[in-house]
């Protein structure tokens, strides 16, 4: 997508040859006028599955998902809560979520009523790397007898195996860039296929 | 704000004498068209004070601070970041919160290239109850030479001391519903001033 590629271009930074630093525009400023337009380009990707519900987790992919759920005609948005441990309640479904970052297994949980059962789920998320979080709500969805009709996702980093991963799951799966690789301080993109 | 106040009556539960459980449409399940309505008269409310960003606290402040500043005009929003101890870097400013569910200090922080100087920071948040929050977020924009022009809430709960304290220090506040109190399990909301 043309104008994240440029926010990333011009904004982005690179740390070592892992980190993909886009918190003034993504995750920690928000660059309001760019979230709707990815928002809107996820919608318009996944329009034709029919989605009934978006689902993300938080903190840092709130912002995609309403976008997103506001372009597919305001469907509602449920955002996964993390706690380092397993919550003791019937109404919630969990599942880990291995943090490579802190070596450690997060919780992600949602209320079950929340999603309806055989509710057509889109999943969102700022960033995908190894692909645990969104594996997580892919299982939060299971259990709830949900269907995940996709992924969509602001930024993959395409040198860790998330993407590879959940296509080769057959997993639908959008992400708006794709960054190949980070490499003396410079971040390398993919080319767009769109 | 009837929207809210519908949405509180119909779906908003209590529990005890304190707690006002909304998260099947503020901060768990988000209903986006009502969060857009929402951020649609908070904007409208604070478009003379010209604010230039918008300030929240993760994560259910970020979705209200987002439909916010779209009407506004797509203004950025920057959402502070909690953690429980303080972080050590020159390029944040940190201010403590309160918790007194949690009894305990969490400190929040922003980076300080996202608030520059001589902002008109609006700052919106989910709820209003001790307003231990919002003066964190007054006390970050203080810290940076910034302008608090206004604190934009969702729900304050008028029976917890907040609300009263941020007008009597001169704070230009809206809150979008105000519950008065909570009584044999159901919810009493002030009536609306607009």
């Amino acid at each position: 997508m043309k104008e994240l590629r440029e926010a990333i271009e011009t904004l982005g930074r690179a740390a070592g040859t892992n980190v993909v630093k886009v918190d003034m525009f993504l995750n920690h400023r928000i660059e309001t006028s760019l979230l709707f337009r990815m928002g809107e380009v996820l919608a318009d990707y996944f329009r034709d599955d029919h989605p009934t519900q978006v689902l993300t987790v938080e903190s840092s992919g709130i912002a995609l998902a309403l976008t997103t759920a506001h372009f597919l005609g305001d469907l509602p948005v449920v955002f996964a809560k993390k706690s380092p441990t397993v919550v003791q309640s019937d109404d919630v479904v969990q599942a880990p979520v291995y943090s490579f970052t802190h070596k450690c297994n997060n919780m992600i949980r949602v209320d079950k009523h929340y999603l309806p059962i055989h509710s057509n789920v889109l999943i969102v998320d700022d960033f995908l790397a190894d692909g645990q979080a969104a594996s997580g709500m892919i299982s939060l969805c299971e259990q709830l007898d949900c269907k995940a009709v996709g992924v969509g996702i602001g930024i993959e980093k395409g040198f860790q195996p998330g993407g590879r991963l959940l296509r080769e799951k057959g997993v639908k799966l959008k992400s708006l860039a794709v960054v190949e690789k980070i490499e003396d301080g410079k971040i390398f993109l993919a080319p767009d296929d769109d």
